[in-house]
């Protein structure tokens, strides 16, 4: 089983900004965390972050006919990037939208998903966790 | 550990109504599924349903001092019960909003959760794999 | 042919308050004429009446295998409750929204019902009538 | 008693287009059925459609004084014909206005009726029964 | 000088409908003190009502080369009938709107003029003088 | 004088939650307060507090007839609860509206309360001074 | 007859300031116009401009007793402000609404009048003529 | 192949009004340039222009069963004639919606479509080329 | 302990306008009855009113420093004055804002406070006594 | 004549994703036609994709001085890149926005196009004939 | 050179109130700043203040003809005064709008100003040295 | 002292492109500008232009730990990229936001700024002494 796991803009930051709403773990420290649950499953995972809206796009088309399933946080792109849920419409690879926040207590701007209806589900709020939940879901027998 | 599972208002149809939706199992098949990976973790379930917005209330006070970890199915309360916000606010205990379908794929009331900035997180989409999900989270090492 | 009419918050108050806006008639009295008139259908009523939310639910729940038509004044609740609107979807039995004033010429909050769209329709404005019309319409050959 | 019956735009196409909502009786099929179902109450009806605004206005002015009740469906112009509004406003008469669909199950902009609040009632949903449930009110002892 | 004075759906009815807002005195009489007041001034009145939207803007186009001035009040054509505000804007006329009755003191949806910004300019709430200070204007000299 | 003090949701948890908001005491040591603030005035009071929308109706229901005034809490229900407020207008009861917080002051949807139009007056703001308020009003000779 | 004629902020600088909008006489030029008018109608004005919202509520307060109509064109205070809409509501004076450029045509923000609903009429567009016919109408016989 | 054209509103004025907007042709002369690539096309079309809503949906209903394509320039009824809509909605034919001036760079109120929605497409901004092209797909091998 | 009772815009008509609104007292007399309430808990009161805003301001700021409570009838200013609101929140003494009427149930405009978030509390709807509850507070020991 | 022709995001996949709303032929496919078509008028056409907003400004402005005129398909960032926008209002090159689906008939945020107010003009609705549609409009004489 | 320097309401409590927003020096301490500045710019500074909207236009219009630029900060003007934006509007010298603190990042009502789009342009959020840099702006060769 | 200075979208066509809202000096004479000045006060700049959202949130990180200050003109990034706004915000590094127009005297769409919540404070409307006056300020002793 292959998972994509893909973080968007400014993600690459974790860790070393604001961690009272993002926790101290770097990208790199949750991408372990997720690799050992995955190798626990017998799924192999692929990390991929970028800062472009292009290129994230560019890279979930890319793992049509080779990936089993996609965990997406991405983001204040989240928010407007109707391109990326144009994106995630197209594919036929269950996506989890996750966020370690809960955007929904935070500003305004942020209580709207435009790629959720899109998306298999959400999780958010658990911190790391969120990734990790979306793991268990994607290996889950179904 | 304790973990007090309440649904609201509906979901004892689940299984016999709208099964494109909700899916085919019925509220008690899904409880035992809980109840199974409850006990694999070494937690104990409680599991509430009302239709009433009170009793919901009620039962979610009584939580207090003698629960670990909640997972709430508000249902249709979920996009306008003020009451069941205020209450879930006043618990020292975490509460996970979980939703078997993707609310953001369906009828615009149901797009907004006037829940979600007092409970720690959401899970929703997942069908009643979302219930195993939020209780995954609150058996994790914190 | 059996009949569930249910009423909502206040309205047991019929004929007491506001006679202006909804008649001089008390539900009881209102209820009797329901009664006449369905017995020259050769249909059978039964009638609840309740001011909470979730007892109105509870109610319509249990009418699932035994009713073949459903009157409805879900009073105030009909501008807000989104429960009782789940409910009404997941029957599978004809209902039919009834308001005895006309809703539409009073206050804006009351130009708005959330039950509508999954009622099989809607009469307003006729007083009492309103009711009779809602069971000839249940006791047409159709 | 004088009934006179008006249609607005389009409906002159019923039973012609889309069928799936609204019925496969052409108006003149339905115009029978309400004339029979008059005759039954000794009551005489008139009948009326135009696609033109003004011409429905012209109508309506001319009902006065020799009309006792009027049914009015009046298609499209229901969402936005305030000159139909202030006619309906400056009679003496009782007007029901009603709808064959459910105008609260289709698009948003069917949602608002801007003659409602100044019409006795409103019954819809009920297919060509719609017309038949406002003659009964119409002709019933008030 | 030339004067058309021009009334939209509905205002045929003046003096017979409503008298608290609109005055008792009939159409014709209004016309007559109209056109006493226009020859006083040496001007000369035409007058055209109709209820329907494109007789209306029939009338006004066929003023153009021959008019000098127009009295313009349009119902409640005044708050949607962007059609006619497209014809007032294709005169070379100077257009006065007017209203018998405050406008900005009735109902919401009358406090909109969508024709208001293509006219010379707007006279509300004087009753029949509204007309005859319009007249005042265009025959001021200027 | 006999007056009916009535909280509504989670006003149970008093003194109990959030302190920095709704201050130290419990409810019933406010209803002490309350209770020997009318004694002094002659008037006599009784306490109800449910989470139950619906049981919060039956009781204000009941005060009809044998109740002089009504001091109202009604908590979360204040902001959407239609079915509340057409059981106030229905009283011939003078309702004192109170909070014991600044909910101006506070998150967005508190700012409207749905039964301030048909209560005699609110006060706001002044813990639980605001019921000892609203008990002077209600006991001032008038 | 007395008439008061109130002008608001910045209206001194009439004649002064984009003469394209408001035209190339001064206040005072107005001003004799009007007086010129008034006096063929055997009636007497009395002028008044300021910048200060508090200064023209008290003006106008002043006018009580004394004065039989008054002509306002509040400026930019049209529209917002309600404090000089609360004085012209308790004043029993009719108040005439002017303006010289046709508001409706020009930002958005001025179209909205909040004094409009309760003046007797509004006059604008029409330059300083928008007065001369104000003073018509208040000398108009009733 | 029969084609038929729609115009609307005030496009009877075309030429003679705004050439900055509309361009300097007449409605005759680009109906003679239509007829001439019809003509290419071994087209024929037929042309109607009316200002009257209630005409231009005789005239679009009269098309069924002897038109293969209409192309329709709605004028000012494009922005809110949702009985135009209706109408469109019950052909089997197709109908491109088109516009000379680009509507989406005028004023707001010609940004929405109503009858967008129910066309085959929309061509707008080429002056009389719109229609051109409108002919052009309608005459396309399909 | 010194109270200061400040009043807005037009508050100086009171009981000479509209006394189905604000009662028959004028504002002298209500100082009165709150000056000897005031003198029964030993409390000593200043009074001022204005029509102006700036004015209303500058007393404001005047009391910082000599005074203990602060009770404002801020009239039409409240609805937007953010002005006073900034000058309010500037101050380390207590506010309370009163009104006579209840405001939420007159007109739209009227329903929003814009100083209330900033204010230690409301009270309104009870008459000048809204001023007396207003002084027990400030005079309530605390 | 030089053309270019530029696609958005997602227009890569055409042929290959939702064939139901965008037809079989892939973006190659439709090149070639397109370019067929304008070998035929003797003009030659560029293309180029980017899923990245940036780069697609970029290959915008490289277009200044070498071409004649730009088809542009801005997949999802019609809806919100105002960066797009800036780039075309900055060119001197006509602009034919176009779309292959009807834009209007689908969601609620596709209805609006930020770069429509700077086009010349808009072709939708068409499936790949919007492009050859937009070739006629520039290869036309003007 | 001369500049004229105003500040609108509660600015003179500048250093008094809330330093945490607006800094600890006075309003004294910081026009002394910006007449040193001035005076190394051979600039001439005159300063005025005042709570009253009425004054600060006043004072606005006495500048015209003898002064060069004007600093202004509206205080809670700023949001809502038509007034004061109208009076900019008419004179002829560039008005730099200044505040203090990112009102862009304080509460909802202050991220509109309405006198942004008359003025030469904008500085915000950089306490005291907001005027220094309008200062400086204003001096700059151009 | 290190000051970066960040172009976004289209900023690399001014001087190039509407001369009359940009003036007529080119991006690379604006840069000299700025160097030349920031020489002056002994502060070397870094200058950085991008169309693309991703490119410019890669440069802005890169800044952490080398840079003093920050200039950046987001283009029309300014209105919708939150992406730029969080990644502002996890900076320690103060950003001054620049514009050379001024915004909200254009479009509607250019008066909101997502960034200027988390930027230190805004300049806007000097042409390119807006990035002279951001030196300034960065420049300044603090």
């Amino acid at each position: 089983m292959k998972i994509l796991v893909v973080n968007g803009p400014n993600i690459n930051l974790t860790g070393k900004r604001e961690p009272g709403v993002y926790g101290s773990l770097t990208l790199e420290q949750i991408n372990e965390k997720i690799k050992l649950r995955a190798a626990q499953s017998g799924a192999e995972c692929e990390f991929f972050q970028s800062n472009c809206e292009g290129a994230l796009i560019d890279r979930l088309q890319q793992a049509i006919g080779n990936t089993d399933g996609i965990i997406l946080n991405a983001g204040a792109y989240t928010h407007y990037s109707y391109a990326l849920r144009d994106c995630i419409a197209s594919l036929d690879i269950p996506v989890v939208e996750v966020h370690m926040s809960n955007i929904a207590a935070r500003e305004e701007f942020r209580h709207t998903s435009v790629i959720s209806p899109v998306c298999k589900g959400q999780i958010m709020g658990f911190g790391y966790s969120s990734y990790l939940l979306a793991l268990e879901y994607l290996t889950m027998e179904q």
